[in-house]
């Protein structure tokens, strides 16, 4: 298998996080959901005020992960920590171990940074991505559930 | 009832929001969970650096209720979210419209934002609040469980 390498998505990289970003949704079931597109990526991640940070995986010059992660905050901790929104590896490039490396890349940025804590969402059909996570000795929060204001739901309060 | 108010908090209020916290943390039964202190409140919310917002509820001169905010980010929308970390109101001034009138300032400010959606969670045996969340159309991300890295976890990973 080739080598591969982890590196900080820069602007210019818009293009591959799309791609990535469609990828993953097809494998949530979830792809009528991404309007994303390479401007706002652009805008949003590399514009004048980025709100979220990435990760690139890349192997003989071809970008196959990603792990884009913005920071949020604990009021129990008075601390900053990292949240996960997006873990991906083309399914052709699994099991090199690219995929933990990636997430690896998050967890030792968030130590640089102070962070108290590394969270992020999984469905719960996902068992590989579950077991997987449990081996990092991530536990799961199954006493809460996230409830969500969208759309026109969120539109009439405005 | 006396009327009350929402305005923003500023440098200062961290006295009124480490209570709230604490409050809080007591009725969610997490009390030994928290650590924050007026000293890293301040540094957090209100340095040269800060990771949250917070609204406050205030009445006859006494803060009563906080929500307490940060910004997310939705890659399939390619949008900034506001995820809500803590909304409290202290038990006796409950039943008036002050939670409701927090929670409705977020949901504002996202659509001042041009946020996408607003999020926050909540423990499986909150009845009340589940309610309360419904009534504001509000809808369960039951299909996903949030994990967590933290602690002597995370720290492996520096």
């Amino acid at each position: 298998m080739p080598p591969f390498e982890i590196r900080p998505a820069i602007a210019g990289d818009e293009v591959h996080i799309l791609r990535l970003i469609q990828a993953l949704a097809d494998y949530e079931k979830l792809s009528g959901e991404v309007v994303a597109t390479e401007a706002t990526l652009r805008e949003t991640l590399f514009g004048s005020k980025p709100v979220a940070e990435c990760q690139l995986a890349q192997t003989n010059g071809k970008v196959v992960g990603f792990a884009l992660y913005f920071y949020n905050y604990s009021t129990f901790l008075a601390k900053p920590g990292i949240y996960l929104e997006d873990l991906f590896v083309e399914p052709e490039y699994r099991g090199q171990g690219i995929g933990k490396a990636l997430i690896k890349s998050v967890f030792i940025k968030a130590n640089q940074e102070g962070c108290g804590r590394v969270e992020w969402s999984v469905l719960n059909w996902n068992e590989p991505s579950i077991e997987f996570y449990k081996s990092l000795g991530a536990k799961p929060m199954d006493e809460w559930t996230v409830y969500r204001l969208t759309g026109d739901e969120l539109a009439r309060y405005a």
